[in-house]
């Protein structure tokens, strides 16, 4: 067994791939930790807006978490005729540019990524700023945390999707089981109690006031609250993930990730403003998140509350996981229409994308380490990529059920064009409402990476115009090579390069560089080991050319002589024959020079077509 | 003018070497640093070691220094004549190995390396040490300053001989001008107060005690001392750098640096006793250096004070320069005689020993990261690499005389003899004595170094053996090789690649790699562009091969067929030709795969000696 086995796992055949399905209790994990675990941060974001008003903000709570789920049931009916329309995987993208063109599909695209981007990593980040704020001590290694649980799912999502689901299960359950106890242990202790339950250990005491919310502060709560949306379209981007009948696997699992959030969204509200429990303010003494507050108010401290703590961090932290289990899908789509290198279509040894997850995990890093691995401040970029994705994603279907017409297709239409219109609309509260907050960042990048993409893309549509063919093999006029033969001793791995270079061709030159005034030696030497054949006509015989090199360069004065020659002879091709020692032992590489390689990187670089380098290996058996 | 010229100079022609050499004047400040500077820092080592006396250690530092001086003057005759004898340089490993054969010369050079790593290392971090703790505030910058003064040494290194001499002469004039005038000043006031001479600051005063030194702390504290003497033998290693006469202008600087050294010891060692001027304990609160002391007790603070400790700071951090003369023309005279790489050998574009300079900045750079660029600890081991060198060298004069004889041999036998018979006691006293405080990683790490020199000559041995080639070229049997052309597509490159197969030779097989199920697809396309011939024997016809590959693995299975081909048909040689894109501008470089590159590696490690590769590259223009 090889480290690259032990890390990631055996290789898997291609035919293996049914084996590497999801069903629906796997996919809810694998697809659904993101949407799920916004539950954990989207009420207590549109909440914190409310601390300005006291005791009067907790009233508004339970209207704006309706907006919420009214917009999220759209979403919700919009994407299952989705997945119904697009078995092989409705990416926004997809869906986007099939309906609506490239323009389109590029800006979903774009989105998209810097959404998934951004996801993984406030995710991580997001899950140990929590474990940090439970225990202070581990302060000090925030980033290291942050690093160590981003290698570890890159690790697991690189062993292949169906151990992914395996190792992400247990957490999601957890998370899902501990919060709708709590849930529904609240509920019936509010039923018991006519609507005024007492609190195990009662939240802050919030000031009465009689302040009354402005609309823009309205507008403001229901776009923070809005991030409790993202990572719906989760499902619908990787239906191709899901085992037999796939269409129905991933609507069961997109039902019931759906209903959950809503089931969680809606109980936390009801639960917040019966125990009036307000937010407190981040990053200043005596926080606690909206969850503890209202966890220790329902059942109060001990093992439970620990537990389910402990789940809420854990599935924050793995929420990043959606984001790599669609980045690399949504580039393969990007990479597969050529806007994107080829490298993100190739399947990895298990049948995973590889360099998609690679590339993720690298920007992850990168932004975990820029932003010290606290990166509160990015939260409100993301909303807006990924409420631009839905929108076009919703538009892109309407122009679908336009086009194909027959029955049912009104009922459609009105489904995915209430789910474009809300959407959209949400796009303009969002980045309007967020936009000094750093929705500008998304903004600009967004047209950057389009800009990009059609770039490769025209990069590769002029490599295939150069490269492409169509007739048939040609063989006339082969002729041999003209050769080259850079020497610097006599040896025998001169004479191999030799021997290979007069069988290939009759037109041989040995080039020797004369450092210092050694030229008239290298002659005789020369005239001693290649004698004159008796008759020039019956075998060909190389000739030696000597360069000298008054500054003791070895490779430039080369490498001007073979362009010269290529400049010479126009119609000749020129064949660079350059013996090379290969090591036996890595560590005997330092007592080599590396000329060859140099001299072989410098010629592939500045020669032309003419040219081809051929190298001529001589294994040291030491 | 390029990056390059404007860092290290323009290229030197090798006929420009004459104009790169050195006089007497500019010789002692490339070569006298080292020696030079250790008068800061000798007499205060066998100083401090006399705190635990009080008033009663003075009175020891005039004999020791009178040893101290007697040794110093044997070693400056002893090495005068190493001069005369070798003339094209009389480094002490020079000396041992063509006297006392290889196994001294190598002890020798395994000595001086460590000595000049180590004098490296402390002396920048010395000069750093002594600013930060006149300007307390840089302390947190310690390692950056020493890694800064690293690379400007190493870049003024790179560009020439001449121009560090240049850029050192200041520093090094204004280090024994200010030094000499302190020296020569307080004699005055102290033949003119009768020997009792009226500090303007008086040093903190030392407790009376009639204690005795025994004979163990004398011992240590010449040990101590004698790192003033290390930084000697630098002339006699560097004799060709001087101009002609060479013997005559190495000479005079030898001479003249001694001559100085001695001055200055014994003046510091003078005005010490009759200033009563103590050493305080480094590292705790008012430490203050002896220099620093006599300075104020004779001139008083002031500007010449600060300017004098300025020159002191500079010439110690700079000492490390000598090593950087040194160290690379050492390395050279080992590595002509094959005990390093060939590279130590090659000047490069300023006609100096680039990689030689460049092994010791990186040694000494790890040194200084590693220690945090405080190396204290580090001071006691170089003593024993110099007077172990010393040794040899002095004794493989002795046996150079006896060998050659003749008039006048009997007063150099006896000069070198003593010499010898000098610096070996003074090794086993400075081993002895420094033993527990780190001398044991001296005497551990030279016999490590000396067995990987002789590993590295036996590998040049051996290569020597294994490629060494007597007869002339033999041009029978010439055979044209098998030709593979892996491909992937269909296209130009591919055209271009099997015309140059096919040209090369009438056996050419096409390999091709069939990820999916498209194994039928690719023999039809292939029938359509590669006609059958109308006449098999009259036009060679490529044969077409498919691999199947169910982990989707590109290159793996055409090195396995290829190597399997090798193995059928031990007799010939296997030509495979690598069609390779070659991108135009860097930043394509993450859209192409990098296939071709890959392949050329893992045939290049596994191939046999009948393999050669060949690499067709396709120029894009776009």
């Amino acid at each position: 067994m090889t480290i690259s086995d032990l890390l990631f796992g055996k290789p898997l055949r291609s035919s293996e791939e049914a084996g590497e399905k999801l069903g629906a209790v796997g996919g809810l994990s694998v697809f659904g930790l993101d949407a799920l675990s916004s539950a954990a941060y989207g009420p207590e974001a549109a909440l914190t807006l409310m601390i300005p008003l006291a005791a009067a903000g907790i009233a508004y709570i339970v209207p704006i978490t309706t907006c919420i789920v009214i917009l999220l049931a759209i979403v919700y009916f919009s994407y299952r005729q989705t997945i119904e329309a697009y078995p092989s995987g409705g990416g926004s993208y997809t869906v986007a540019r099939e309906n609506l063109g490239t323009f389109a599909g590029l800006l979903a695209a774009a989105a998209l990524m810097i959404d998934y981007i951004l996801t993984a990593a406030v995710g991580i980040s997001a899950g140990v700023g929590a474990l940090v704020s439970a225990v202070p001590s581990l302060e000090p290694h925030t980033l290291m945390i942050c690093l160590l649980i981003l290698v570890i799912i890159t690790l697991v999502n690189l062993r292949g999707v169906r151990e992914t689901g395996a190792v992400f299960i247990l957490p999601t359950y957890a998370f899902i089981g501990t919060l709708l106890f709590t849930i529904l242990l609240g509920m019936v202790k509010m039923l018991a109690t006519g609507g005024h339950p007492v609190p195990v250990v009662a939240p802050p005491v919030l000031p009465l006031t009689a302040a009354v919310a402005g609309p823009w502060l309205l507008l403001k709560a229901f776009s923070s609250g809005c991030t409790a949306m993202t990572g719906v379209e989760a499902v619908s981007n990787g239906v191709q993930a899901f085992r037999e009948p796939v269409v129905k696997s991933a609507q069961r699992a997109l039902t019931a990730i759906i209903a959950i959030l809503i089931v969680m969204l809606v109980g936390i509200a009801y639960l917040v403003s019966s125990y009036k429990i307000g937010a407190t303010n981040p990053g200043q003494a005596g926080y606690q998140s909206v969850l503890s507050l209202l966890t220790l108010a329902v059942i109060g401290p001990g093992a439970f509350y620990y537990f389910t703590m402990g789940s809420v961090l854990l599935v924050l932290a793995l929420s990043a996981n959606t984001a790599f289990a669609d980045f690399p899908r949504l580039c393969r789509a990007v990479a597969e229409d050529r806007f994107l290198p080829h490298g993100f279509v190739t399947r990895g040894r298990r049948l995973v994308y590889t360099q998609g997850i690679g590339v993720l995990a690298l920007l992850c890093g990168a932004l975990l380490i820029l932003f010290g691995g606290v990166t509160d401040r990015l939260i409100p970029l993301y909303a807006v990529g990924a409420f631009l994705a839905f929108t076009l994603s919703q538009a892109g279907m309407v122009a679908h059920w336009i086009r194909k017409g027959g029955k049912g297709s009104h009922r459609s239409i009105f489904v995915n064009g209430l789910g474009a219109f809300a959407t959209a609309t949400t796009v303009l509260v969002v980045a309007v409402a967020k936009f000094v907050e750093g929705a500008w960042m998304t903004v600009l990048l967004i047209p950057t990476l389009m800009l990009v993409m059609v770039a490769v893309r025209r990069h590769y549509r002029q490599v295939e115009e150069e490269i492409a063919q169509d007739p048939p093999l040609d063989l006339s006029n082969l002729q041999r090579p003209m050769v080259v033969v850079p020497i610097l001793f006599w040896n025998r791995v001169t004479q191999k390069a030799l021997r290979i270079a007069l069988a290939m061709s009759s037109d041989v030159e040995v080039v020797h560089v004369a450092c210092d005034k050694d030229a008239d030696n290298v002659h005789e030497t020369w005239n001693r080991y290649v004698p004159a054949p008796t008759n020039p006509a019956d075998r060909p015989t190389p000739r030696l050319v000597v360069l000298p090199s008054p500054y003791r360069f070895v490779i430039t004065p080369i490498v001007e002589y073979i362009l010269d020659l290529e400049h010479r002879h126009p119609d000749r091709q020129v064949a660079v024959l350059i013996p090379e020692l290969v090591e036996n032992h890595w560590y005997h590489y330092v007592l080599h020079n590396q000329r060859a390689e140099l001299l072989r990187a410098r010629l592939l670089a500045k020669g032309s077509q003419k040219m081809i380098l051929v190298s001529v290996p001589w294994h040291l058996t030491v």
